[in-house]
């Protein structure tokens, strides 16, 4: 049984944060912010304080003292996830890849950065405060690269897709595409709109498919192409080089017994303190520019909560049951697997344009529900 | 003599300010950011970081267990400053309130928030962040308001000379200018540009001097109108709000013995931890954006590094001895008042455009010039 006073902790916990995402959200709301400020701010958030913020968490965790059942569980639970949906898409008409990363994201990526550590660790502790940075680990140095790569697969197979289109294409149609494309070209200062890439969507989809042959011959060299280009892809991402730099200096840190020198941990602390009053902030702007809460229908909205609040903390539970988590653990597990949907997964949604309402309506709604659903969560667990 | 390692302890206290500072200077140069994107930034600390942690800093500090003699000699050094300057500027023919707002301002000003707090820290213990915070108290409790309230008072005596000047000009030029005027309330969702600004004061500065009496009469209701302005204004800057709030808090707090609750300090925490590290990073973005280091030439930046890093610490370490302080509080005050130019001022000046480049300069030189110069202020103090 939870008691009044440590819910009330919980609830010391989580208030902050709704306080800074309050004052994002009415900072637009009574224009105090244009959208390009707003934008400016996010930039800070993107390219200086979570990357350093990510760096410090990562780096101060030893790797050779990590929890592996408990990684094993989060591990189990992503992957099984995503080899249901895998499986769901090759059985059904209606799977799809990009349905695939949608709903995986949906289920299995928290804002575990921003929201998990300090709920968390109001909640259970100092101890799932540690816990919670071994999930970080995973979900940067694994899990966002794997989505990014999907990302990037889909985006260069529909690329060669709409190449070999118009390669096959009769001559006056790819004149027609060509010009199209130069005229594009021509106005590279205007960025290209919605509208532009539908149109030219909808061509390409009117054109007749390519001979099977052909596009087997032409898809050959594709694989190597498309993980050169999410390659590069994620090497831009400063969250990455983050994690990676943080997990090699806490490999060799723990190893040789060393710490970064007061004058560097303190130099990227003072940026890396900003990250989650900024980050949760800029969260309140994204709400507030939003034109409507749910902009993806409500029954897709309600798929993208269930697979958030019920399936992906269940399936969690299973998998820490399974490898035989108990108490504290297998509760921290839970809980963290009902955090809101993580910010950094509708952003890549929206550059990829892959179900970016979806996304949106996630973070939103996933946000304003994650208060009471965190703790019934945590009441539940305690009973 | 200051040993190695408390040397080494002070740059470790400034590097991070300049690494801040330099990722802000990188961000512009490199075009990471763009100049309304800074602004979002820059904004959000005038409007949130700095009030919030101002507010912070002065509600934790008590107000019933000051140093007494501290403050007396941080008092009598500014007092003392703007005492001369209005003396000068009674005398001399090219004295002028603005020139004493200016040169007041660059002696007696230092950044003490942002690079004061954690230099001094670093310096001499914790103690001297506890009197940087009272110096802090009596900055935005008196020092900036009477500031703000100079520059009101010139806006105003300059909005009034002009009105006086439009009354007492022949009658077609009233209705030029009325004319003008109300083209610009028509526009008024376009701001005036300095051009319009321009070509008004020079019509005004065209026409004849009103007759002396004409000026008396009229000049009667201005002190009340002015002072209802400065107020006015003064009530509008978020950092004057907080550090009153923060005062009135404390007065309370330490004659009840209570404290703010945990989930309000946490709330206020989550974004004020953010102040320092945006606000240098803020004044990295400044210096990037301007176009030249020294914008008012070498001879009145040689004045202006004068007031800042001599005249000010000199005046206060006579005034400093003339209340009987010595040993570390005595090194404390002349450190302190050797800090860089705070960026506020600067601020101040460019929004009432009185010597805005001196203080630019002020603040990008200064801020270069601060590091050997504090440290050699350090090293001098201790030998």
């Amino acid at each position: 049984m939870i008691s009044k006073s440590s819910l009330y902790h919980v609830v010391e916990a989580m208030a902050p944060l709704y306080v800074a995402m309050g004052l994002g959200y009415a900072s637009v709301r009574f224009r105090a912010f244009t959208s390009e400020q707003c934008a400016g701010i996010n930039h800070f958030v993107a390219l200086f304080a979570m990357p350093l913020l990510i760096f410090r968490m990562i780096s101060s965790n030893d790797p050779y003292a990590m929890n592996l059942r408990f990684i094993a569980a989060d591990t189990i639970q992503k992957a099984a996830i995503l080899a249901a949906l895998a499986l769901w898409a090759r059985l059904s008409a209606r799977g799809s890849l990009a349905w695939v990363v949608t709903l995986f994201s949906l289920a299995t990526l928290p804002n575990t950065i921003i929201m998990g550590v300090p709920i968390l660790r109001g909640m259970y502790g100092s101890m799932s405060g540690t816990l919670m940075v071994q999930i970080v680990v995973l979900q940067f140095a694994f899990w966002y690269v794997l989505v990014v790569f999907l990302f990037e697969y889909m985006a260069a197979q529909r690329a060669l897709v709409a190449k070999q289109q118009r390669a096959a294409a009769p001559a006056a149609v790819v004149l027609t595409v060509l010009d199209g494309d130069q005229q594009i070209n021509a106005s590279a200062v205007v960025p290209v709109t919605e509208g532009d890439r539908d149109a030219d969507t909808n061509t390409e989809a009117a054109m007749p498919p390519p001979p099977a042959e052909a596009e087997a011959a032409m898809a050959a060299p594709s694989a190597k192409l498309i993980l050169l280009m999410a390659a590069k892809k994620i090497l831009k991402i400063p969250s990455i080089h983050a994690s990676m730099l943080g997990l090699v200096w806490s490999f060799i840190a723990y190893r040789e017994g060393i710490k970064l020198p007061t004058i560097i941990d303190d130099s990227v602390a003072i940026i890396s303190v900003s990250a989650t009053g900024l980050a949760t902030f800029s969260v309140g702007t994204f709400m507030a520019q939003q034109s409507r809460f749910i902009s993806c229908g409500y029954s897709v909205a309600s798929l993208a909560m269930a697979m958030r609040f019920l399936v992906g903390p269940a399936v969690m539970a299973a998998s820490s049951l399974a490898v035989g988590l108990h108490g504290d653990l297998l509760h921290v597990g839970i809980v963290q697997a009902a955090l809101p949907l993580a910010v950094i997964s509708f952003v890549y949604a929206k550059e990829y344009n892959v179900h970016p309402e979806i996304m949106s309506t996630g973070v939103i709604v996933g946000t304003f529900a994650s208060f009471p659903i965190t703790i019934i969560y945590y009441i539940l667990l305690g009973l």
